[in-house]
């Protein structure tokens, strides 16, 4: 499986992916789930992936190789919008390409995309890109997309993320999110990729890989999971010692 | 959807459950997913279950039906293994009973349920029973199961829940594990239904319907959510302003 995560903020975009898949418990890699698409100071796109992994490679590949030529190009498109409309295409095609007639019912050849960044002219945007092609965009009311695995790590994003959250809290959140999500699923690994992109910059502010040995995640997985000790052991008490009842009562 | 966990914890057993079930978005009502079988001083069993409604009403309906006759009844089984057994197998029975030749493919006839509970002369004991109606033990080293919607609440359990944990606090572990659920899922819901034993009673020690004018509850996932927002802004901050890297490089 996959885990990736990204946010459309009043100050900018985070993005952030873990880089484990699988085919089987035995068939487990590395590979970089977060693409770059970049023209600095023209534009600044980053491409997240999910899914079948030969699928969202050959999208991938697809799209650097057209990249520069003018024909189905994601650096020439006129908005982000435009961008998405590439991308779902392409990941038709691919789709197409590797199962002509949708007869091949075994394998799923889907992939999920998430698409975010800023090209001159437009304000910085998100797409989540389904496995169809077809794609919404984020709003301030719904400022966070994820892919994948995406159960585990969405209560803290639910809580504490909104649209004027700032990149450093974003970016810790993100990185607790994924902290939980690996704690409980075997599927989603390390090392992180993450990045941030500051409105107007026209090129990402930060970006690293976390691997186990990040002194900041290491910080802040400790920091988080004391945090939850200490706050379970402040809450009320209940009182379960003052009834005693029978279900069917 | 449903979420129902159970703990079996040195001291005794926590069961927990939602209470809403849904066909479609326009169809959502509110069933009681917690079954109870008593003998007060001689066993206590009780069942949580998730899936198809009508099977697994089918099965309770069924178990009590037949309890007390002697005949595949759950209140004269030797052991909670053999309740298991006949549990298991009165859902096997039912499923075959509503799609006898397997052929209904676009309907999903399982169902998913948890036993725990006590029969006297034996420790207490809990049992994952899943829609084929085999079944897994819960052990020191994993503690609980959940059926359902699990993933949500998974991480605070993952984090807090051990063996030794007290009862009191594994019941407010299951509040806050449920309160995460649906503050992320539409399709797990109030009222809750929470039941507490307590080793070798051999009777509920405490049993609750939790509803949204619960006070207790109402403080608890209070304190939880200001506690998480204080936690969030106790963290280290990150320095994301000392690297500007391209991902590609």
């Amino acid at each position: 499986m996959t885990y990736c995560v990204a946010m459309c903020l009043a100050d900018g975009l985070v993005f952030a992916s873990d880089s484990r898949t699988n085919a089987g418990f035995d068939q487990i890699s590395t590979f970089r789930k977060m693409h770059e698409f970049r023209q600095p100071g023209e534009r600044e796109l980053v491409v997240l992936s999910a899914g079948n992994l030969a699928t969202s490679q050959s999208v991938i590949s697809l799209l650097e190789k057209r990249a520069g030529t003018g024909s189905g190009d994601i650096l020439a498109t006129g908005s982000l919008f435009e961008a998405a409309e590439l991308i779902g295409q392409t990941m038709r095609d691919v789709v197409r390409r590797d199962n002509p007639d949708g007869k091949i019912n075994h394998v799923d050849f889907s992939c999920s995309l998430i698409l975010g960044g800023q090209i001159r002219g437009e304000q910085p945007r998100l797409f989540n890109i389904y496995p169809e092609g077809n794609f919404i965009e984020a709003t301030r009311e719904t400022p966070y997309f994820q892919i994948g695995e995406a159960k585990y790590g969405k209560p803290v994003l639910d809580r504490v993320l909104h649209h004027e959250t700032s990149l450093e809290r974003a970016y810790q959140c993100a990185l607790i999110s994924f902290d939980s999500t690996m704690k409980s699923n075997l599927s989603v690994g390390m090392p992180l990729d993450v990045a941030i992109y500051r409105n107007n910059d026209l090129q990402l502010c930060f970006n690293e890989r976390v691997d186990e040995h990040n002194r900041y995640f290491q910080t802040l997985r400790q920091q988080w999971h004391q945090g939850i000790q200490a706050l379970v052991n402040s809450l009320e008490p209940p009182a379960i010692n003052q009834k005693r009842t029978t279900l069917s009562a």
